[in-house]
């Protein structure tokens, strides 16, 4: 494929896409979820091709010379298809968020606005190698009315190739118009440039895979993003904090799911009472194998065992059984060490007192913050969401745990009986 | 000033916004309204400085040959200085959207979920001649707890600074933390392409200008943009019409004020009654000194006074007393009209037929929908926002007329008494 063809295949595919966009945005929400039901069936009942397609990119990446793990992310089998359909059913149960009113008022000159919830339109996403994103998001996006162009990673292209057709095809029998959801054929870099600049037909991009692609992403959209950044997640324990709380609520963040992006990755501890805290924490953590960095107040007290931290250390997601523990001299400067080298995802004080926690809630600048509540609660599905897109580290149209809500937009109506400014 | 110089100077002033924007969003609304009260009388008390600095500004736009209408939409008076002040006292009176509880709710494990309106942050508007502009914009952003970065014109140079000096000069005493309001010092381009690089620090950033203008920062921000592109509004008038309605909303609609971007730009008539209404409608805008370009079937009624209307008509905001005139065969070409070729603005039906009313608020995909209310009303004031910052043609997070509630964010506070995941 030359860059013409890669350019003209895509921007026809926007054109469709919007056109798909209108079509979906008149749908009831009992006409989708009909679509979504219809859709799981068609996963489930072509099973058979989409492991197939997935036998040949797991057998590529073995040539690759992918690693286990990464094969492991690959690998559909017959269970995994039932999981991915059994979360279309799922997506299917949830409210429309669409044609929700969200304000009305009657103006003076007895003109009414009504400010209504509408779909975005077309939504790009773009992801790396696990074949279930193609679903999972291509799904979300069309029960808010959305089309979407997916653009997947290379490793995974058979597969969700196969997934994107069987959504598609298992949808239109139940009305889904034709292109709500199409995947773009190639995987190269230059697929995403043209996707990203395409601002004639996409709405949004959504990335969703690590810092490089959100990166290039950034630098080369036209369109809004919506970024799911690095969680660097604090959990500052205040000199009047029930102790025993502070242990468990720092274990659970830490050590309940390493991997994710709501762990924690910093403790900060008032220096007041760092000498009795910090040998309860560390016994409970290293009991879970968990490496500590810490500053020289820390190490003081802790010795040894005790890794030093370097700066590197406090801006760091480790994703691992490590954590950064520094001792600070109040509140404010366990606040301003978050705002400076945290990335606005979730943050937690632990405290009995009221008063400092309602003030470490106004003044932290994250996403989600909590009080005497492990940040690992910073999900889609915690907060009564149902399913999620992701986490939002930005700060516009959707911050936070983005569900079916934040994949919409509004629309004023204005009815009158000849109202003019003449 | 070299390269190195311009991006010094900018990033640490995107540092020094950052901690103004901290301690702003802790602000009460009583002590913001104190605030630009002062702001206000600081003003007010330097307007000999600042038409001091005006008159620099017009003796260098007279020697570079400005046109009569720049010179005079750079020029302050005593009287323009006074109603920008009072300008910003409006804007004290306005309710704060900060704090305002969007949702809440307790979950099944008893962690009490909230979530608050908070401010931005950090806000850089990039803007071109008119000199009020550094109040107006900077004042809207004050009072949702934002700190701004201003980059205006080359042309305005001298007034913007004096005028940004006054504000926050006059805010200080009252309380307004230092940086709050910082105007970059240079007028190159370059400028530009440092601010909408600067995600580091900038959260979100405005263009308010021309077309030029607005596709160079979308091409290379780094950061959400929220853009105010054209209006190219429509008017739809349907074969069940009061037809003596839509001679009215028409004629206002293009005439009580053609240089805005809610004007109307295209009449698109119901086939059915075409012979009918073109007449009676075409008069009327003929008496106001009104242009009409036609398609073919506008023309045959009309006569050669009807200019032939090109493919390129159809897609050109005016800005002035000239319309676009097309017979369509039914709603629904009216609507495939619209959204392909409008700029998702304001479009307005007239017709006495309550459900093809509904079904077109329904399917034209622009911010604001009209049913027999002229297009001139999308503006913050007429919507009962109090000031504006601009009509935003985005989808996301702002869309249609943008006020004080769109220039926040929000964010999650989340209380509990231990919750863990494990």
């Amino acid at each position: 494929m030359n860059s013409q063809e890669i350019h003209d295949t895509i921007y026809q595919m926007g054109q469709q896409a919007n056109a798909a966009a209108h079509a979906l945005a008149v749908l009831s929400a009992e006409k989708k979820n009909d679509i979504l039901r219809a859709m799981a069936a068609g996963l489930r009942s072509r099973s058979g091709e989409i492991l197939e397609a997935n036998a040949k990119d797991i057998a590529a990446g073995e040539a690759r010379g992918l690693t286990s793990a990464m094969l492991d992310r690959l690998r559909l089998d017959a269970d995994r298809i039932d999981a991915i359909a059994g979360g279309i059913e799922q997506v299917a149960e949830l409210a429309d968020p669409v044609g929700e009113e969200l304000d009305k008022k009657v103006m003076g000159n007895g003109m009414e606005i009504q400010q209504v919830r509408v779909p975005i339109g077309v939504i790009g996403i773009i992801y790396e190698s696990r074949p279930n994103v193609t679903s999972d998001a291509a799904v979300l996006c069309l029960k808010s009315g959305n089309a979407t162009i997916l653009r997947g990673g290379s490793e995974a292209i058979h597969s969700n190739r196969a997934i994107a057709d069987a959504l598609q095809a298992g949808g239109e029998p139940a009305g889904l118009p034709a292109n709500a959801i199409q995947l773009i054929p190639f995987t190269d870099r230059e697929s995403v440039a043209v996707l990203a600049g395409m601002d004639k037909w996409l709405d949004l991009i959504i990335p969703r895979g690590g810092k490089g692609l959100i990166e290039t992403v950034v630098s080369l959209a036209r369109m809004p993003v919506i970024k799911h950044y690095d969680g660097i997640c604090h959990t500052f324990v205040e000199a009047e904090a029930d102790q025993e709380m502070a242990v468990k609520i720092t274990v659970d963040a830490k050590t309940q799911k390493p991997s994710v992006c709501n762990a924690l990755e910093t403790l900060l501890v008032e220096e007041k009472i760092a000498d009795e805290f910090l040998p309860k924490v560390a016994e409970a953590l290293w009991a879970k194998n968990v490496e500590l960095r810490g500053d020289d107040r820390t190490q003081q007290i802790l010795g040894d065992k005790v890794v030093a931290a370097t700066e590197e250390d406090w801006s760091t997601e480790y994703l691992d059984y490590i954590l950064s523990v520094k001792v600070v001299a109040d509140q404010d400067a366990a606040v301003a060490h978050i705002n400076t080298y945290g990335s606005q995802h979730s943050d937690c004080i632990v405290t009995t007192n009221e008063e400092n926690a309602e003030r470490f809630l106004r003044t932290v600048d994250s996403a989600c913050v909590y009080h005497n509540v492990s940040t690992r609660f910073s999900d889609g599905e915690e907060y009564g969401f149902g399913a999620e897109i992701g986490i939002s580290t930005d700060k516009l149209h959707a911050r936070g745990p983005m569900a079916l809500r934040e994949l919409t937009s509004y629309q004023y109506r204005v009815r009158g009986n000849g109202q003019t400014k003449s």
